[in-house]
């Protein structure tokens, strides 16, 4: 099973590319933004696209963090959930920087949350199975939090969202985001697990032994997304690359975060051709395996902050550079309608 | 003559430190977010500051012109000047972007130009002399055009400004900007000069070799700002060195842009010791001279984008980050309030 995506509007590119070279500056001079503002055309098919922003956090526990290989415990996913509801978690005060609506989608947080401000869409009520002893969730599952990130990203469309800034919290998950990258890279776990959130030197050992034990024990096929998902997981990552799925099908652009939200698209390349040309990495973290994932995907970062946060941040921290782009190809004048005698 | 900096406030960076550490996110992993918050506390003295933009653009043009080290005519300097009123200049659309009111400054356009949302201020009514053939400026002149920087800063920051971005416009600018660098720094203008906006060979070496004439004429004193303005101006950069001053003695953060902004930062650290801890720098520039100002001023850029527009298009881009550090210190969750049980 494979998800449609419409290649990008190479004529409409090639149209922002002249039109771009009209615009009152010397030709070039605005670099990366002249790149985004061509990218931003040929995804949205015109030169006077709209980029209202919508933040999508996809929250959802892991059975891996019994294992443990996390500095905070399981409870720590669902309080940080309310503190996003909440407005005080870094997402939440990054969203309303940029304007960005902020929507928390539960896919499987290990806790009653009956909050009516979260969206609540548990594919299985207390999160992943370890997989280092059985299969993360199964096939049915995998599918239906794939096909809830799509949804997401398509109600947030709905309600006005011309670019989705896709983020994510669950503690432990950049142990199942390791094994993902491992796996599809065919390279040992060692050389992308990194310390998340400040593991110590014997949790470091052991996220990258369950990393390994992981993915011999269920020997996922490596261009199945679907598979990979269900050996090790996890529902946040699921959702993250449907809604980045949602996002192309709908030709609005997906900023992408960190490690975990870029192997969500590297799943999402593997489950939807064409989806890579629809994203733009927001920032270069800190993490490890982040630059392994990006450089997968061939991307480059627009920021590199030092962060390693998750939750979407650096996408919203970057959201404006991808907002100048925009208001640099929508409301400059031209050297013709300015009447400036430079070529 | 020097003017007065006060020190950063460095028991207000030591509490902010503190504090940051207790907000709902792991230690330091908003990386250089976290450096911003501690400096923009030790600049205003506050652990809640106000961040409310505004942008300066001070314009001049430059006797050099005559010497053929631009792609474009005296006239364009007018011309941006009325584009950038118009609402239609990159700097224009990127200081909307981020709700900064703007203002242009004009300190010797070689132009009459009676437009009412222009602040007139010209100091010499044609701009510099062209410094292969006499001083750029007299001394009058050169503190004239320093003052009307800082009143120019002062007056923006009553109207509310407590961030400035602080631009240019001015036909071969590079030029005395690299005749100034190379002066400090004692090097060969070879090695500081670029291409602008993109000049021939020929331009090149004529550029190369105007910067040598000029210096072995008048022989600056390289540690006195002023006399470095007097010899090779020009009178936006005296101006822009003003503002960078008027900021720092008012406590409030300055970006600077590419390299006509960092000269005139590094005028301004000649000028009034201290005032470089009141500076961020915005981008990196890929004038070749850039980065070796940065380097001086020992700063860091926020973003690399490939830019060479200068208007002080780079800090408007870049300030979005610096609020994102804002927000983060002025309104995150800690701990405590929001009740997360992680260290």
């Amino acid at each position: 099973m494979t998800y449609i995506i419409t290649p990008l509007h190479h004529n409409v590119m090639n149209e922002a590319a002249l039109y771009i070279d009209t615009l009152t500056k010397p030709k070039g001079s605005l670099g990366r933004l002249e790149e985004l503002a061509i990218q931003l055309a040929g995804i949205t098919g015109t030169l006077k696209p709209d980029l209202s922003p919508a933040t999508l956090v996809f929250a959802a526990d892991h059975g891996i963090t019994e294992e443990n290989v996390s500095t905070a415990t399981k409870e720590v996913t669902a309080q940080m959930v309310i503190n996003m509801l909440n407005g005080g978690a870094a997402i939440s005060v990054f969203s309303k920087c940029i304007a960005a609506p902020i929507t928390v989608i539960d896919v499987g947080v290990d806790a009653l949350l009956n909050d009516p401000r979260l969206v609540s869409k548990k594919v299985r009520p207390h999160g992943t199975a370890n997989f280092t002893k059985e299969r993360a969730m199964t096939l049915e599952e995998a599918k239906q939090a794939v096909e809830i990130g799509i949804t997401s990203a398509k109600d947030a469309i709905t309600k006005g969202a011309r670019c989705l800034i896709i983020g994510e919290v669950g503690i432990s998950n950049t142990t199942p985001s390791s094994a993902i990258l491992a796996s599809i890279l065919n390279i040992d776990p060692a050389t992308v697990v990194g310390r998340g959130t400040g593991i110590t030197n014997t949790q470091l050992k052991r996220k990258i032994n369950v990393c390994k034990e992981g993915l011999a024990l269920h020997k996922p096929n490596n261009e199945n997304g679907f598979d990979l998902l269900c050996a090790v997981g996890g529902l946040e990552i699921a959702a993250m690359a449907g809604a980045i799925i949602g996002g192309a099908q709908s030709n609005i652009p997906v900023l992408l975060d960190g490690f975990i939200c870029t192997v969500a698209a590297c799943i999402a390349e593997l489950l939807a051709p064409n989806v890579n040309d629809y994203t733009i990495l927001s920032h270069q973290s800190v993490e490890i395996g982040h630059k392994i994932a990006a450089d997968h995907l061939r991307k480059q970062p627009l920021v590199e902050l030092q962060l390693c946060l998750g939750e979407g941040t650096g996408s919203a921290i970057a959201y404006p550079i991808l907002k100048a782009a925009h208001a640099m190809l929508t409301t400059m004048a031209t050297f013709s309608t300015a009447a400036i005698n430079y070529e």
